[in-house]
């Protein structure tokens, strides 16, 4: 590696602060030309003397080995695109959620980290046995990091009401879609709690949109492409609010990598693009809407009272059938709320510290009887 | 603009629900092969009849001119790029903050308004007078938006401890940065109140970093693109936290405009790149070092107790002169908390509803004495 990039990362006192760890220096406050005028090893591990000021600096050959190799694909990255993710069709999953239960998630960490797992790989997972109690979302989501509050409030209620302000408080049936697009930055976690089932329908659907998104690459690159650069504006307004957020489809980080997938019709503005390119996204939009939808990429759940999905709002696109609610007062009621990835990460790496390597079989966020 | 581009914006009762303005239809519920059979200027607006269904829909002409004249560069973007804010090196602020005053704030929504805009165009705009109450700036970013908690609680306190697990609880000098890179999403706004003063130092600094970043496309485009390409991860640590995010220091959106930047020289992780890219990295990174902490681009404030900044985290580098505490007990203390764009920017479109045009002299946020 350069000397610039050892200097850099020289861990002693001066250059790094013992107590937080961080960095005390700054790029512009190290020599213009930094070299590295000798190395020694010694007991203490690789000593370095820098020139031209003759800074000396000892590093730890595991860190070296680890950090200093130079490209190490996904190695130190933050788990968030499409690499870190184990992709998905409705029959890798037979068909059905990755599920916990609520009482060994609070009990047994092991347990709590596969479950939370599950969401940074596969996107999703489903608690059974929460209390049904109103609320109670709250405490899920403060069990994996913290909520975001949002003009819905802290907690938002999904059940039908007479005006909906938005159709997910209808009985109408819901098409895929992630939440809130018109919103930046996007609640990168939804959870949704499970109260009162609906009479009749009302069954919840889950798509991998990260792997929609890839079999559309893989399918038609041309429409991926357009997806990718393209970008739109979501947009949604009440009497208190007026929101709008502008990005592709399918989000890629600087290396072409999927990211975050925004797909929400109920609330895509009207595209301002020229006639030609128009045409392009719309059979471009068209074409991941099918993979999104399709047979092949869904999971069907009817969430039962006391269950309560967590997923991942940048990736899964949620959806539901349209239902009814009997007449003697039973009436589908979710609770939902709003948080992120990247608190429920560290809740990950901190339970990892405690019990390093992968989540054991015991722990094993599973199917029923698992 | 094509046939479906009409189609999928059709406005009447059963493409659209007529109360909350959510589109009913999705993509794949149209004709694959929508065409336009017919059309009828009429007193009612531009009726248009689809093939092959029959589907019939009225436009406002107003409407259809607004959105269906093709490419509207920014015209129904959300703002958050380079296109839509007002770049400044610190001359061109008269190197003072854009400024208001919280009674007038909270009496006057036309100052509201202009202060919030502020932040908007601008990137930060100081709050005067805010009540020297601990906790009052959580007041101010309700005001504006919704906190967003994180593992530093929904405030933070900002002065000197003994120990500190980060440095801008110690009494060092901090180097201009963009707050929580290791976090995704990164809190867009970020709030300081302060409530003590230091006896001696402790200044704020703050520059613009989309214009310290375009300042370095126009002089070395080779670092710009650089910094644009290379995603880079930050990381934080303690007991209870284990955080990190990858992207690049310069953000840009799928049309090359620049939209975030990450900086923050104390938690960047070692970079993991070959010896080749690295040389390049680092001489890219100290470029754009230079650029956000040159005194041309640096605005430097003493906050008084009572001041309340408010900015714009995704763009605006902060940071602070080394500082005293007096022996006495006079210790130098900020009260600081995190919010968001998206909120920020719905409350200035709300308030727009009520006062068209552009915030008047009487609102504007000025210097002091305006």
């Amino acid at each position: 590696m350069p000397a610039v990039w050892l200097r850099a990362n020289c861990p002693c006192g001066t250059c790094r602060d013992p107590g937080s760890g961080q960095r005390l220096v700054t790029i512009t406050g190290l020599p213009a030309g930094v070299t590295v005028a000798g190395v020694r090893v010694s007991g203490a591990g690789v000593e370095v003397v820098f020139g031209p000021d003759g800074h000396r600096a000892v590093f730890d050959p595991d860190w070296l080995t680890r950090y200093g190799t130079g490209a190490a694909p996904g190695g130190q990255e933050d788990g968030r695109t499409e690499d870190a993710k184990r992709l998905w069709a409705a029959a890798d999953l037979g068909g059905e959620l990755p599920q916990g239960w609520w009482p060994r998630y609070l009990a047994d960490p092991a347990h709590r980290r596969a479950c939370l797992s599950a969401v940074l790989s596969h996107g999703l997972v489903v608690l059974h046995d929460v209390p049904c109690e109103p609320g109670a979302v709250l405490a899920v989501a403060r069990s994996l990091g913290y909520v975001r509050e949002t003009n819905y409030g802290r907690l938002f209620e999904v059940r039908a009401e007479p005006n909906p302000a938005n159709l997910a408080l209808s009985r109408l049936p819901i098409a895929p879609h992630t939440d809130n697009p018109y919103r930046d930055p996007v609640p990168t976690v939804q959870l949704l709690h499970c109260l009162r089932g609906a009479a009749g329908g009302g069954e919840s659907t889950f798509a991998d949109g990260f792997r929609a998104a890839a079999v559309l690459r893989s399918q038609d690159l041309a429409a991926f492409a357009c997806l990718s650069t393209t970008p739109v504006t979501f947009a949604y307004s009440d009497e208190a609010t007026e929101l709008s957020a502008t990005g592709p489809m399918i989000g890629l980080d600087p290396r072409g990598r999927i990211r975050q997938i925004r797909f929400n019709e109920r609330s895509l503005a009207p595209a301002r693009l020229p006639a030609a390119q128009a045409q392009a996204f719309y059979a471009a939009y068209r074409a991941l809407a099918e993979r999104v939808s399709s047979q092949e990429a869904t999971v069907t759940a009817t969430l039962s009272p006391g269950d309560c999905v967590i997923f991942d709002n940048t990736r899964i696109l949620h959806g539901r059938a349209g239902f009814t609610d009997s007449r003697g007062g039973g009436r589908r009621h979710l609770q939902g709320c709003y948080a992120d990835l990247d608190g429920l990460a560290s809740a990950v790496a901190v339970l990892a510290r405690r019990h390093p390597g992968q989540p054991g079989p015991g722990g094993q966020a599973g199917r029923a009887g698992s």
